[in-house]
Formats: C-alpha cells, sequence, structure tokens
C-alpha cells in the first residue's frame, strides 16, 4: 500500500519558508494508516523492544498505535510540567531558546529496550534528547523510528542509535 | 484483565485539590493497553463509525490505537494553529478564559459517521465543543467514549449523544 501519496504538503505552514508535512490524511485513510503503523510496528519487532517511547504530540498518534501492533507497553514523552510523580528529563536547544521533555521514572528502568517513534525527523533536537535521557536511566536504546524524514536536516547525524524512517524529503 | 488497577490516582496534581488520574502505568503495560484499546475499539465497531476523532494530547494516545483497533481511520482534534490547511474550529468555556479545538475540514463530512474517544470524561467542556462542530458540519455523531469518567462533575450531562466509559471514579 502507498501511503506516502496521502501525506500532504503544505507550503508556508505554521511560518514562510516551511514546507509542511501534513499527517493528517494518511491517518484518516483507514488502510494507509494500519499499513504506516504496520510497517513502523515490524522494525519495532526486529529490534526487540520492550517499550515504545512517543513524544508529545505527533508521537502520541503514531507511537501508541505502533505500540500496540507490536504487542508492546507505550510510555509517553511530555514537555515539561504535564506528568504527575517522579520523572526524568531533559532540555536541550531550539532554533530560539530551550525545551525540556519529560518521561515517568517508573516506565525507564536500567536494561529496559526502548524504541523511540515520532511523525517526522527534521532538526532531530527532541530524539537526540530522548536518547540521552533513556541512556542515563541505563535503558538499551534499540532502534529510533520517523514515519517521515527531512534529509537535507541532517537530524539523523545527531542520534547515536539504529535509525529508520519510511518517507523521505529533502526539507 | 482488570486494566483499571493500572491507573494510578496522584492527590494534588496539577495542582492542590485535584486527584489526578494518570494512565501511564495503563499504557505501559502491553496487556492492560490492548485489553483497554480493545475493549473500546469494540464499542466504536458496534457504532458501526467511519472514523475516530481524538482531542489533543492525551486523546491522541487511546484514539489513534482504538481507530488502528476498529479498523477506522484517525482525525485529530487540536488546539487552535496547529493543523495547516482549511479547518474547521469551535470556541468553548473554561474555568478561566476560552479554548478552541480545531478539526481538518476534509475529513468531517455530511454523513460521516464519527466517534469521539478520550482518555478522561471531566466538566466535558472539550468534548461538547467536538459534538457541536461536528454537527454544523453535517457529521453524525454516533457515539462519545472515554476510558474514565469522573460521575460527580456530570460532564456526560453535556453530551447530546451516546456515551461510554469504562473507569468510573466520583471527582
Amino acid at each position: 500500500m502507498d501511503y506516502e501519496s496521502k501525506i500532504r504538503v503544505i507550503e508556508g505552514f505554521p511560518h514562510e519558508g516551511i514546507s509542511f508535512k501534513d499527517i493528517s490524511p494518511l491517518l484518516a485513510d483507514k488502510d494507509a494508516f494500519k499499513a504506516a503503523v504496520s510497517d513502523m510496528a515490524a522494525q519495532v519487532k526486529e529490534w526487540g523492544a520492550d517499550v515504545v517511547i512517543g513524544p508529545e504530540s505527533r508521537g502520541f498518534v503514531l507511537g501508541a498505535p505502533v505500540a500496540l501492533a507490536a504487542g508492546k507497553g507505550f510510555v509517553m514523552a511530555r514537555k515539561a510540567g504535564k506528568l504527575p510523580g517522579e520523572t526524568i528529563k531533559k532540555s536541550y536547544t531550539l532554533e530560539y531558546g530551550t525545551a525540556t521533555i519529560e518521561l515517568p521514572k517508573f516506565a525507564i528502568k536500567k536494561g529496559t529496550k526502548v524504541v523511540l517513534v515520532d511523525d517526522l525527523m527534521a532538526t532531530g533536537g527532541t530524539l537526540e534528547a530522548l536518547v540521552e535521557v533513556c541512556r542515563e536511566e541505563g535503558a538499551e536504546v534499540v532502534g529510533v523510528i520517523a514515519l517521515i524524514e527531512l534529509t537535507d536536516l541532517k537530524g539523523v547525524e545527531k542520534i547515536d542509535a539504529p535509525f529508520r524512517s519510511f518517507i523521505k524529503y529533502p526539507y
């Protein structure tokens, strides 16, 4: 099933110069959605993960069904201050300023095999921070998956773990 | 499978007086996650939906896998300004101020049968606004599902559609 054709490219969103890759048409098409999730879940199983981690918010939309399809648990990586209880967190640099990503501490333990799933690999800052915070807890990052990769942005160079994408655009 | 025991109740988060219902332990447990999604997906199929709509962000975590398990497409309902292209939107009142929920216009058409899925039915404002905006487009809201319902808050009284929850707390 060709699900690449279900990505809608919208120029100038959210601001001028950005060529936005919109996954809404893919999600809304039950066959394309299922095919994309199946491809990602097969990679999760091949890597032998215990849990799938997805960063807020579009990482939830793909990470949670990929975890279900692969028969794994799912862990939400959230923006700072949204998770209750004991957390682990990591700050990282954005184009302007910094951001912090946070995870529930109970879910990421020494030896836990994790796969990170997001919709888009752009500059890679969020995924890089997630790889680092998981390693600091002693978890094993067995791989990182992005449905879409913007190859000219070279975000993959920041990811010190096996990486797989399924749809590529230059930027 | 008893997945109710996988909800972690944390008092005083995000602020004093709130008894937070944390779904993180349920999501991280592959068997509990699968069982909860299966129960919700069975209800989606019984209602005969075309698509599942989930509001940002925790509605993504449950709505997307429920759509997958039910063999339906998924539609993201996002906070204002995050969706590209033509959208439909609705503002609604919160305890302090207002919020706006937005959907991709192409996905909600006259006659589309939709089910709304969220993690929590509290005061019901977001789900009420979603029911209304879908109806304004001519879609048929065949049902609303929340994994958890806070019964004392009576949010369900705002929902003019079939409603189902799976785990109940008073508040």
